[in-house]
């Protein structure tokens, strides 16, 4: 008895050390376990799908960002000569009777959903797909890839890929505020003129290049490259007379690039079905802001 | 004596309660420390500068992602009418003319970084941004603002950002891999072109808007929507037999969005200087990726 009360205290400490090496591990393991779940659930609500590969962390300018440089050098080799360049030069009226001309050309351009069935030469796609390819980009890389899809079942099965997904995300995914804001805008997932349009071109961007020693090379800025190249594709179809309309599909991407067989550096970043406006093509009936309201003068 | 050492379990276990509990504890300042320490290291790298504020975190396509439509729907209210469409159009062999002529145009643009300080008349610039402002834009929200900025003294105080943020990017931040790049294409920090062009365009894409009853209203696309703006804007610059060179300042949009007074919903996207080519402009020899390497057909 003496034996055991010197020994009590003992035990008590050794089991009190006991009870707190178990409570700071249950602890440890519950914090590192709700962050697991955290990241588990993260990643399962954006990898859902058995096809879903890195395709979906499309924030390469994100992480690039750091190891950027302003300027889009545009030269890629040490030794690359330079050349003089002297491009058109226009006389000052001149230069105001194109630029108006210009705008006005431009500004007849409109997003059309009533594409025409009707063929489009296949020269003037090959040239505005070849303008759309004197984009500037970072260091050269010319990131973009255009697959023109004119078979007619090709563009069936990317209609129903993009279908299915647009309805998913209205009915599921989206929140009430943004369900709402589509009500307004008439908008559904029905794409008609996926199937109508007599070209769809699928703007890829290629987020990485790969180098002759297999490495792979950063392209930086590519997003805002392919972009851009995009920009002027828009106005190389207008300049011709054919109508489209910009969209970029919303959890497509994967699927649409296994479909087409683009190799995983490429990621999808815009669709446009292309063709002749409908004949009774209507659009909404709105407005653009004033050049005061675009422009600041200093 | 006795009383001691019935007590002395009783204080074993307390001492060992109040041990086990300051240790528990400890363990979670640390945690949150560390972690806290790690966010505030994180922000300092990126927030090492008095006047950055939310400028830096750049992302918001990346968590707006989720709430995204695939369409831009262009018309902004549900009453909007339509009225029916029909633009220019053209017979084939015209179309293939214009495709071809239009693809000659943008094929001779070039980023020029040799810029004559001729002036160039006002209204050229004007339908130049008027034009980039008829670019789509996701659920027409028109995110750009450009900032044209003639004032010799304002553009030099750009050039003094720019070179200074360009140096500490050369020297510093940028590792070995990217300062070897660099050195291949013979870029460095000097920047006369911000002095010498009469006009300096810099492009900024509006993050959000805010909403009559002053709630935020996000910008979906709005990094995709204005460098597409700015694809047509090159086009319409090289129309007129203008050039420039596409930039996109590194770490400057937050001091130079101070300097020029925009608001913080606002972000630098671009700085494009315009002008006339330099009399004894010179460009690298370089050459453009054929149709067959850019375009993929199907």
């Amino acid at each position: 008895m003496a034996l055991l009360s010197v020994l009590t205290p003992v035990l008590a400490v050794v089991l009190c050390l006991v009870l707190g090496f178990m409570l700071v591990k249950s602890r440890e393991t519950k914090t590192s376990s709700t962050s697991e779940r955290k990241t588990e659930v993260a990643s399962k609500a954006k990898d859902f799908k058995p096809w879903v590969d890195q395709d979906l962390q499309d924030d390469t300018e994100t992480t690039a960002r750091e190891d950027e440089d302003g300027d889009w050098v545009d030269n890629c080799e040490e030794d690359r000569q330079h050349v003089p360049y002297s491009p058109p030069s226009y006389p000052e009226e001149m230069m105001l009777q194109r630029s108006e001309e210009f705008y006005t050309l431009l500004n007849q351009r409109r997003s059309v959903r009533f594409i025409s069935p009707k063929p489009v030469p296949r020269e003037v796609i090959d040239n505005v797909i070849r303008t759309a390819g004197t984009a500037p980009s970072g260091a050269h890389t010319e990131p973009w890839t255009f697959v023109v899809v004119s078979d007619p079942e090709m563009k069936h099965k990317i209609r129903q890929v993009v279908e299915e997904e647009e309805e998913v995300n209205y009915r599921q995914r989206m929140g009430d505020k943004w369900v709402n804001d589509l009500a307004k805008f008439k908008t559904n997932w029905i794409k008609d003129y996926l199937d109508v349009a007599p070209y769809l071109v699928l703007i890829f961007k290629q987020t990485y290049g790969i180098l002759p020693n297999g490495k792979k090379r950063t392209h930086y800025y590519n997003e805002i490259s392919v972009s851009i190249s995009c920009g002027i594709l828009l106005a190389a179809l207008q300049n011709v007379g054919l109508v489209t309309v910009t969209s970029t599909p919303l959890n497509c991407g994967p699927q649409l690039r296994v479909l087409l067989k683009r190799p995983v550096n490429e990621k999808l970043l815009m669709l446009l079905p292309v063709g002749y406006p409908a004949a009774d093509a209507t659009v909404p009936d709105l407005k653009r802001k004033p050049l005061d309201d675009i422009m600041v003068r200093i």
